[in-house]
């Protein structure tokens, strides 16, 4: 995909041109760089007519705050996000941060117990969202919706031990898109693995490799491999590891924990192993085995139909048909996918692992789980794994000492002299009224070296300077910080002066 | 202010041009037009193989879906004030949903009892943030950090009786700006109110004012009536009450429920009835009593020094000394604020009472009851009511059926044959590769004429269009929606040709 890259390139470009201080602003100031771990053993000042209490003062367990630096980062990367989910027609909808506690229940397998439930403070059992999916869901059963094309953006709660450095946190953002609705099959799910690979090119953070299969072939699989029905969901749960743990020990998890024969585990392995493109299909469709279950030859059927739209979007090279995707949650029904970065010798020297940075898939029995009469809506989705994307974007722009503006200021006000702070408050006053992003130091008489410093720690760009001389001539010096250069502007005319330099800029 | 106010007039305009559909493009379909609160009782099908159960699908008590049509409203109001915010020169900040529970306690007075606490399921103690102030305070003191001016949109939640028809929700959305360090007073507290007025006068919600009050002249005026110091706080949060009942019932709640002396409520009631300008302030500086307290004579010579700075910025008509004003949150020190919406009598046909707008204060001690030292931040902000704002404009494009697109769908990809999907998805690839907003009908074989419908419904502009003739001649049709007009095309010009009709629409 030789112009997408060039132009998503352009793009990333743009985006670090907006993220990156001027490089002759120097003299940063690094405020708040802190570990957001910090930890401060702190004698209570709340109850100073009583005894003192410890306590420390932290975020709890797992979470974390996003400083402005991060929050800048997270932005940017997000309206690209954004951007692209808009860019395929959808809508956006938001839902509570909790649902009550049975909507959730039964719907994600193993992972039921790292769901946050509120306290029953008399009314309802509530239980915070573990992912965007089933609510979105449970609005299109509730609200009897036939037909949505929506992305969403949210926070999530899973209490999940934090691996911290992994970048994963028990509060995380997730940026779902669905299409939900009867359509003719693997378009809108070849349009879901399309929206993936523009998101992780635009993003360029290096190779990638989306991973397909589909959860009949695995049922397939598992029947011919002799494994009893009842086990199904749960020897999915321990084929999902694969990518974190060996074949050896994910087999003696489902042999020592979850009771299979060996020899029906050792057929799976055997399958489990391939991967490959469309020619993998062809194999699997000839396969003696799997050629005889049904459910295995209609996900097989999709996936050859889903592979010829990729081909015509011009992204089957980036897609492998791989046995040994799972994918841990119980709702998917059809085709399931999910992006890896491929760590380039180059980049291992970074020796950062994050694993996957997307995935989703088909889940036609969902919301008729939500709906009175049991009606079915057809859904197919994706999740950015934004959070992962974020610490692969702090953790470089750390490796390359890349700092970033915080705020946007365009023009601060200053004076050289005392006894100025109203012609400084009138003057600023004017500068917002007329949309110009200004600041000045809440002081009433500052050095003027102090408010210099201030600028070019914070990197704004132009500074107004009034005093005594201005005043008296009906004038206003205009004075650009990176060069250092000053101008005498009439005081009528600096509004549209400055505009008109922010324009050019 | 009437060069602002133009200025936010066109802002307005504009934000509503593009709410608005265009008037040609008509046949309206209203989908997902639905009751929030919709409840359906449903046979549960989760568990097929037992006896089903009954529940009912909604979301929980007091909150709600955000369907795509109020997403649309809610961003372009956010990006409204987050762009005000970031005009002051103010950081982003995000921090958890939750906190430690100890960290919200005594911060909150009455309301204490509305904090959403998470269940003990092993490990710390949390609960669901109650405001972004408490955050922001912790996030100071954890880091150490003495000086910051942040911005934080995000969802707070509190366990209130729902009003729903006054957009109060359990769940909702607060947008905070707040200046923390130590200034020269009043600078920053001016900027704040400086910064509600642009807000509100830019959003255009009708005019209002913006009540002031100081904690110390409230202090002050307990004092010299004869109000216990131990009573303060409670008798606080019975004036507080004074914008929604009537004196009669907040004297008698003092009197019967809180143990106050009648003469000491009546000696309040001559107070509470106080409101004005400047003027206003110079009166209380002569005031018998109150030019006896301290506290009050340092609450009304910060008032003073505020007026004088607000008079500068050109706001002062927009602000009211009202001794009335007493803000029901335990943690404000000194400056407090109010904006509400003056009800015109053209207006009252909505007979839609949104109260308070806008609300914020003082608060010098919050960071320190958290520092281990006890070390203080000052710190003063605003919180825009953003919910009420939202209601608002739901409820006057409701009134005047003004409606919304929800998505920004520039092109649709169509063809009057069967046959064609292959085409159609390598066309609508090239267009998404270039950057532009494209739609197809997920089907092998649509009629022209549903999605030439689907097109108007959705206020999508332009169509292009492949069929057997333009194979042919190596030519697309680029179809206008509005005009009808049709203009064919070489297939290889045609992403510019889109590109320069989209610039110049």
């Amino acid at each position: 995909m030789p112009p997408f890259g060039f132009l998503h390139m352009r793009a990333w470009a743009s985006l670090f041109g907006q993220l990156l201080r001027s490089p002759r602003a120097v003299c940063i100031r690094e405020v708040h760089f802190h570990s957001q771990f910090a930890e401060a053993v702190l004698t209570s000042h709340l109850k100073p007519q009583q005894e003192k209490t410890n306590f420390i003062i932290k975020t709890p367990k797992g979470t974390r705050d996003l400083s402005p630096q991060q929050m800048v980062v997270r932005e940017k990367i997000l309206d690209m996000v954004v951007g692209c989910f808009k860019r395929h027609g959808a809508k956006r909808l938001d839902t509570p941060a909790f649902e009550l506690k049975e909507m959730l229940t039964e719907k994600y397998g193993e992972d039921s117990g790292l769901i946050y439930d509120l306290k029953d403070q008399g009314g309802e059992l509530l239980s915070l969202r573990y992912d965007l999916t089933v609510p979105f869901a449970r609005y299109l059963a509730m609200n009897k919706v036939k037909k949505m094309k929506r992305y969403h953006v949210g926070k999530v709660w899973r209490r999940e031990s934090p691996t911290i450095v992994q970048g994963r946190y028990r509060e995380f953002c997730q940026c779902d898109f669905d299409i939900a609705g009867q359509f003719d099959p693997m378009i809108p799910d070849a349009e879901c693995l399309k929206i993936m690979c523009e998101i992780l090119s635009g993003l360029q953070l290096g190779d990638f490799i989306i991973k397909v299969n589909d959860r009949r072939i695995l049922d397939g699989m598992f029947a011919v491999c002799g494994v009893p029905e009842s086990k199904f969901h749960a020897i999915c749960s321990s084929i999902d590891k694969l990518d974190k743990i060996s074949w050896k020990d994910v087999r003696h998890e489902m042999v020592a924990k979850k009771g299979l024969a060996p020899e029906v585990a050792d057929r799976i392995g055997d399958y489990v192993q391939c991967h490959g493109g469309i020619s993998l299909i062809e194999q699997m469709f000839q396969d003696p085995r799997l050629s005889q279950n049904k459910q295995a030859l209609d996900g097989l059927g999709d996936l050859k139909l889903l592979f010829e739209y990729l081909t015509l979007f011009g992204i089957a090279e980036k897609i492998s048909f791989d046995l040994s995707l799972a994918r841990g949650l119980d709702y998917y029904t059809g085709v399931i996918y999910e992006a890896v970065l491929l760590q380039t010798p180059a980049q291992t020297q970074e020796s950062f692992n994050v694993g996957s940075v997307a995935a989703g898939g088909r889940y036609d029995k969902l919301v008729g789980m939500f709906d009175p009469k049991g009606h079915k809506v057809p859904c197919v989705g994706l999740s950015i794994g934004v959070e992962r994307i974020f610490s692969i974007v702090e953790q470089r722009m750390k490796t390359f000492g890349q700092k970033i503006r915080t705020t946007e200021t365009q023009v601060f006000v200053a004076t050289p002299q005392k006894n100025f702070l109203h012609e400084r408050l009138k003057l600023i006053a004017e500068l917002w009224d007329a949309g110009i992003k200004a600041e000045l130091l809440y002081k009433n008489n500052p050095k003027l070296l102090t408010q210099l410093h201030y600028c070019e720690d914070m990197g704004i760009p132009l500074v107004v300077i009034i005093g005594e001389q201005e005043m008296k001539e009906g004038i206003i010096k205009l004075r650009s910080v990176a060069s250092r250069e000053e101008v005498a502007i009439k005081r009528e005319n600096l509004v549209a002066e400055i505009q008109k330099r922010l324009s050019e800029s």
